[in-house]
């Protein structure tokens, strides 16, 4: 398993005093991303945070496979029902092992397909039902407080339709991932004898992925999930190293903290060039955005902090999105996200066309082509003083997809050390939530629905 | 065909002085944007751009159908070969119109599969390979220049990939969309006899969605290209109205720019509230990114402008991006999408469970719940004052979805008429294009070549 860091295109030797860092800086402040790792090491021995444990729990990783040996050949698509980080995960590892959706071969008992309803849009939702059958449909339904109201809104759908068909046996067709004996979705999968796995308490929804949330659905598609979890604890000890040659989670916050601060950029674009890493820049979407976009620091100062992450796909965007990053504002860091081998090579054809646009092509071959285009994309980026950096995966296999996203998860909780917030709890969303509880008349939340209307009424006065 | 804007959200009003922009303010600079129509117009009247033309070309519509009706059953995947504008269009129209692909129902001659191949990623290239079976696809090539690295690599693979099964019968299954008379995919296509179809030397690629480059992909999935064209046409006579009540595009247009002038939001995030809507959310961040994102304006001065578009996709992003959105730094404006009909509700059946999470939704609905979280979450961003709007949609149908792309379309044009750029130019992106042409040995790019061989120099010598 290889992974590495490059932040040299960070500095200030690179793209100028203006928006890099000096190497000078970047030294001066190891102190303080070794007080960064020391400081969350103890919140994890304290048993706050249980994500750094994940990788090693073998009984749960036996189990998981269990249960997916017994019901393997009974069904040709897993049905998720969850949302946010109940459903991104998953999803990282389905694109990232079996290939983006529009290219992967027809699904069929022996490759399912995974999909995923994490949406309540009403024609998604039929769609969805349109294009599985039932007989053939494993339900794995995920949400931590088992109150989540689209995953529970799209299971009672679910649910009823695998019933029309299967009656009573439908619940030997529902997977359940939950908390512990809390919530009504545990409540109501033990009345209904649904298969349970569970989500330790101290594991949040966005670094859920080596958990059940994530582990069940890629056994059940069949992704080794004993390789992710020998890659993800392989990086673990990496990144309780306190050096930063080694630990490269650390040394990326630090990088990214110190730009962070002392050159304010507040996007940070994550650039995979591979297809297959699509899904991972979703995933990593969510958790820079809900462990970093904070209102108060950990002291209760009100801070509004947080880097805003913009995934984007090489060479894709850069006929999308480069011309704003290269002569927009200086606004952005960009971290490029490398393949070393992608286990093809796509050889280019010698084809004898004598035609400029396609004779330098031949017989070269895509690798290449992508090797450069991410290249010149970065130093193009240095001839206008945009600071980028880059990982790069030795190949993207189970092994260093779990890594990789392991890595990510210290890096998230450093820099969230490093900025003096909780990089673990997500008090924004929770008005939101109140209000549709209002507008959709649940018990308990009328105050909610008057706030609404006292704002509806001030809107249309204006309107 | 019904499509609205309401900007009550970005009022100060709403979300007070500092993060809103005043009525009075808005009524102030309507006579700015009214000359920036007026400036437009006459840009379009003096040939310089010719998206506004496209809605109206019947022979251009007729053509594509005739060719579309001449092929239909002999395919079961139109493989579309075409990178940035030359794809994201047909993503938009594909996703929009018949669905987003992980819930697509199985591709048949009679409901055929659109793989876009948007990247050279070689493992891409190969199950995209594997997916698909060389006597049943039908290849589209799409390029303006005719040069376009990506584009023309995969297609010597495809064509090669082609002629392996069907000798020299593979060129009756390509057809090609370029410039007329130009480049070396015109000339090959001449020499080949592809099917060929021009794009206008007046239509740059993300303004040509409406041009053979959408329109022939569009058509041979089975998509009204004539409603698709209609909607566009009655959208385009609402666009040239001097009237700022009834031209919604000049007024969000004008919105936006009094927002991120007055109080520099550089982040837009387009927010849909429909899975359908998710491609076109892609189309419209290259629109805005390439348009908008400029170094000089057309004085020449250098002024390094442009808003970040982010794409979100509601309800799923609640549980993913709206912390930050909602205690992050205040620097965004967020566009909501929304869409009154689905065409669907998604019924919720009265499940008795007794269980609070699950009771107060049996018997609703899921049209009401995506309703009431949009509306929820524009609330919430209200209360913490967070300028917001939203366009709503009657229904995403070919009409509608025509008559928004072009709606973007023209409030991207009026928004770099207020800016005072070129929205129509991507001279960014040159710079890379030269280096990976050098890295690749294209004959006249040593210069580049040695360029980036002294950039790299310098960044391992800090290494």
């Amino acid at each position: 398993m290889r992974i590495q860091f490059d932040e040299t295109n960070l500095l200030a030797e690179m793209v100028g005093d203006a928006h890099g860092v000096r190497r000078s800086d970047l030294a001066a402040s190891s102190s303080a991303a070794l007080a960064a790792l020391k400081s969350f090491q103890k919140r994890v021995e304290d048993g706050n945070y249980g994500f750094p444990h994940l990788p090693f729990q073998k009984p749960l990783i036996e189990s998981v496979r269990r249960y997916a040996a017994g019901v393997s050949g009974s069904y040709d698509t897993v049905c998720l029902v969850g949302i946010g980080g109940s459903a991104l995960g998953a999803w990282a590892l389905d694109c990232g092992l079996r290939g983006p959706h529009p290219v992967q071969p027809a699904f069929s008992t022996r490759n399912p397909r995974l999909a995923i309803l994490d949406n309540v849009d009403p024609s998604f939702m039929q769609a969805a039902l349109e294009s599985m059958n039932p007989r053939k449909t494993l339900v794995v339904v995920i949400a931590k407080s088992g109150a989540t109201a689209e995953t529970v809104a799209t299971f009672m759908i679910l649910q009823e339709w695998l019933g029309r068909s299967l009656g009573k046996k439908a619940g030997a067709r529902i997977a359940a991932v939950t908390s512990q004996g809390k919530g009504d979705l545990a409540a109501l999968a033990a009345r209904e004898q649904y298969a349970t796995f569970h989500l330790p308490d101290n594991v949040g929804g966005r670094f859920s992925v080596l958990s059940a949330v994530g582990l069940l659905p890629a056994a059940l598609i069949g992704i080794d999930i004993r390789k992710l979890c020998k890659g993800a604890a392989a990086m673990t000890h990496l990144c309780w190293r306190p050096g930063l040659e080694e630990n490269i989670a650390l040394r990326a916050a630090q990088a990214h903290y110190a730009l962070l601060t002392a050159r304010n950029k507040p996007i940070q674009v994550a650039f995979p060039y591979s297809n297959r890493l699509w899904g991972t820049a979703f995933w990593f979407r969510q958790l820079w955005a809900e462990s970093l976009g904070k209102a108060k620091n950990r002291k209760g100062e009100i801070v509004h902090v947080g880097q805003t992450p913009v995934a984007a796909l090489g060479a894709t965007d850069q006929h999308s999105q480069v011309q704003l990053y290269i002569e927009g504002p200086n606004d952005k860091v960009f971290t490029f996200w490398a393949v070393e081998n992608f286990g093809a090579t796509g050889r280019l054809p010698k084809t004898k066309w004598d035609l400029p646009a396609f004779d330098y092509l031949r017989g070269q071959s895509l690798a290449k082509l992508i090797d450069a285009e991410r290249r010149a994309t970065a130093a193009a980026m240095v001839e206008v003083s945009r600071p980028n950096c880059t990982f790069t995966l030795q190949r993207v296999d189970a092994e260093h997809l779990g890594a990789f996203l392991q890595m990510m998860e210290f890096e998230t909780a450093f820099m969230g050390e490093l900025m003096g917030i909780d990089a673990f709890d997500q008090e924004g969303v929770e008005l939101g939530k109140k209000f549709t509880f209002g507008l959709m008349g649940r018990e308990g939340y009328q105050s909610y629905r008057d706030q609404f209307a006292a704002y509806e009424k001030a809107a249309k006065a204006l309107g």
